[in-house]
């Protein structure tokens, strides 16, 4: 019985052992497409590309926004390319903020480890959703629109986020208008902000023109 | 012989005649999900539904910002619920602007049909790339980040603005912050902008808190 | 300047105020299309659709398999309609697992949040990867292929889990074999069981046939 | 143990059993959205809903094609809403053709029941791809591109063809052309045929115009 | 009149004559990524590369299973790469049977060939749906949930299915559990199987641990 | 407090700077897979990647169909690769006509940019739709549906369209039927047409057989 078992294995089996149906692990040297990058081959996957060890530990808090963001998108967690699915890591200090950002690409979902955060995002529509969540609570953010998060506590506030794609991007206003080279003048006319404030934020921030 | 293909042709056609495969005008006043609207019966579908007339007629630019946006976006053109793209028209008076914004959920090309503009975006990576446009020039601007336009001549200046979605949704950066309720102290912990200022826009833009 | 700025308000911002480009909150009582539920309307949204508190409380683990898992799919958590993720928590006692199990319609990303947990899964191509995760660990497992989790230490595991649909489903292979009404003779042919096998574990598991 | 698995199961279960994850079976009489038919509820659901027997039947083929298409859409076969497939039975009697035809909505495979078929598509390349099949061959016919099968045998050919998604509609180019109130002069403008050509054939497949 | 209408074509058709709009065979020793292999030159197409040949031919069913599976997914017919569906041809001798099985990347739709079959799926919700099914019978199999075929009859039975994805993957519980590396200590911690049960399975199908 | 924060911009940034999340400029002699072409590496992408200046020149008309389709698809334009979105002009002079055709893979819209257009498209339900369409007035043709443009005035016309797709594919039908090596027999055999009409057009167009 078991030469004929082991054919219909070897028919059944063998045909999808190069598919990547199963998974794609990025391979971070190869190609990158719209849709993710190329695949690693089946053969050299390991359990480990798909174990990401890097959200257990404490960002570092010590700089301006008294926070830190750790990702484990698709560049950090190569194994989850083309699984619609990737995570973050939040550490607030006290006092600490993570600025009005957005995700271009994909809705996040924040999940209080400790302490407590005061969270918020802005609809298309103007709506203004926040809320002080504690420990346990959970919130979602809808794609693409901006939100934000803030030590509402006495000690360090940790959340654990996940995001529906794996390469959701992360764009926090404030960088982008104050730094880079966009020019003042340009920052000035699309936003209505004084030339002064947009100057000071240009220094401290390290953006140019 | 015409009985037989009569028969033939109720067989093929009547089918797919109320199929939703082709089209699915939107019953704006009905029930909205996820990938849309809820489709028009389609006996009552006419061509009138596919065609939107509202982008021949220049918009109002009497305002704050010299500009006028008016939308063909699922809400305001039924006919391309469902079909993965909308519209829009651009009107930028001298010295006017399309403030900073993003489409929580789409791409968007702009063709300029009149006049200079000086259009731009900031990518998550915090890179810019902003260029003069002059009439027949088109740009992409990537879904889901920040980009403005403003009027670079001397005459008012036209864009005719496509988007990869039916709903793209529309955030104005300095109405999100200075436009509702979002309290003061928030829009400031989150921007790192000066209470002064933060004020101050808001009594510009009509916000409260 | 203001009654101009309200036109010019009122003219972006209203035709989108009753969009759902930005999210789309299901009515759990209205009707379900393959895309998700019809949303609620946005004048009845409010910060709390978009906050879940049901993760902060440990599961009863009082059970036979020592364990307890607490969703956050669309059906618990109406926010999450149509954007793509959805969540859960895994409390797993001493001695206690999660057993072999898929999600139909999303892979799933697991993150120690307490103890050990051995947790592996199984690939098209007989792939088998399995690791010993600790606090701070995160392992993904895509979509649709068979996977577990099992307490490895010696207090009680608790996990984050985040997954990449509002509606992934959980078919638990034991449970979809035996305590349901299948009848033995088919769970038999269909899986090499012994009929006895089968009939002890569908007393234990409740099933009937 | 038994009450506490009770309480399992209804915790791991009942969660889910008004979910749509599983499947959306369409309530054809509900209403149709951009994804689909609403789903028919879950309780009224039978095996039934998944069994589609129409395919079993010889289509009637005495008609001026010579040739009969019986569909298995959504529209048919509800309990395919939003699975992403549909299927359909061609029956060509000898000297039948299933005319030039695209799915507007999906890609096509087609599989040889019996008899002998001359399969072709034009690429929008306008590559040329054609070949005589027989009982046992498969060919795709990619999404959106003109097809057609030619009975190439002496006896009746049936085949089984599916398509990747419930809804692939069906359009027929002649019947586009020549068999509604599509004006003559339109016709004629828009494909370079002959006055009498068109006329012709309005008055053989029944338009107007 | 000639050199003008080349010219036009040459502006219509070649720009989009290397555009993979039209189809995208794959190039199976080439580069894989989560959205297909990368496409052949469409230099090098031939409409060969859109026919499969292989599901004429009768499977071997003198094996464990009595029953044969004969795929026609991306890595047998390159052809249907980018494309949403495959195929694939069951041949189940009296006896024999196609084992609890699930696709995680695709629905799957199966039509009787020749002779008796009895087919049936567990939903999430632990729903129970079968039925006996004759030649020119379909059921539908929705996305990654456990399904099976049993021969009914007295004669082979032969059925074609067709799948919503050119990779939707085959995951065999049995073989899952019993004819892998996984661990028999873990295979009954997960399945609530008897020690001895695993064990003699994983002798019978090839499984070691 | 500059270097905290570099050190802050550097943990934020950098690891997203090789993303594609972003964008994905294609490399046109890159490889090409069914999600789009392989992205330019970020490094080398500039604001000029993001625009397209083709479509301000008006296209050649002299020639048989006395209108020019000017394409911006990802062909010409590498920027849109990935983006769901593309676009072309139409410049139609007196008596002028774009023929009847399809976008396998996308709906359009258009907008009338200058003079008097005849639009109209034909669903699969053999519904017919079409309107004289005058500067500023828009209509949209769902995908992969029957449509054709014919200038109504008495001057060349202009319109700007968008299509839902970097890809969408243009078959102009009489081209399929009359342009290429398609065997006159099988053309009248799937369209009804006379011998003496197809093959006259097969002079007229350019095709063999």
């Amino acid at each position: 019985m078991l030469p004929l078992l082991l054919s219909l294995l070897s028919l059944l089996l063998l045909p999808s052992s190069s598919c990547a149906s199963d998974f794609c692990v990025a391979d971070l040297k190869g190609i990158e497409t719209p849709a993710g990058f190329a695949c690693k081959k089946v053969s050299s996957v390991t359990v480990d590309d798909f174990v990401f060890t890097g959200l257990g530990v404490a960002g570092n808090t010590s700089n301006i926004i008294k926070a830190a963001v750790t990702l484990a998108f698709v560049d950090q967690f190569p194994g989850i390319n083309g699984l619609g699915i990737s995570a973050g890591r939040l550490d607030i200090a006290v006092g600490g903020v993570v600025p009005l950002h957005t995700h271009p690409a994909g809705s996040e979902l924040l999940y209080v480890v400790h302490g407590y955060i005061l969270a918020g995002f802005i609809s298309s529509a103007n709506g203004v959703y926040y809320k002080y969540l504690k420990k346990g609570d959970m919130m979602v953010f809808p794609q693409g629109q901006l939100h934000f998060q803030i030590n509402a506590g006495r000690k360090t506030a940790v959340a654990f986020v996940s995001l529906s794609s794996p390469s959701p991007g992360l764009q926090i206003t404030s960088f982008a208008l104050f730094a880079n080279s966009l020019p003042s003048a340009v920052v000035e006319k699309v936003t209505f902000l004084d030339d002064a404030e947009v100057k000071k934020l240009k220094g401290v921030l390290g953006g140019s023109g």
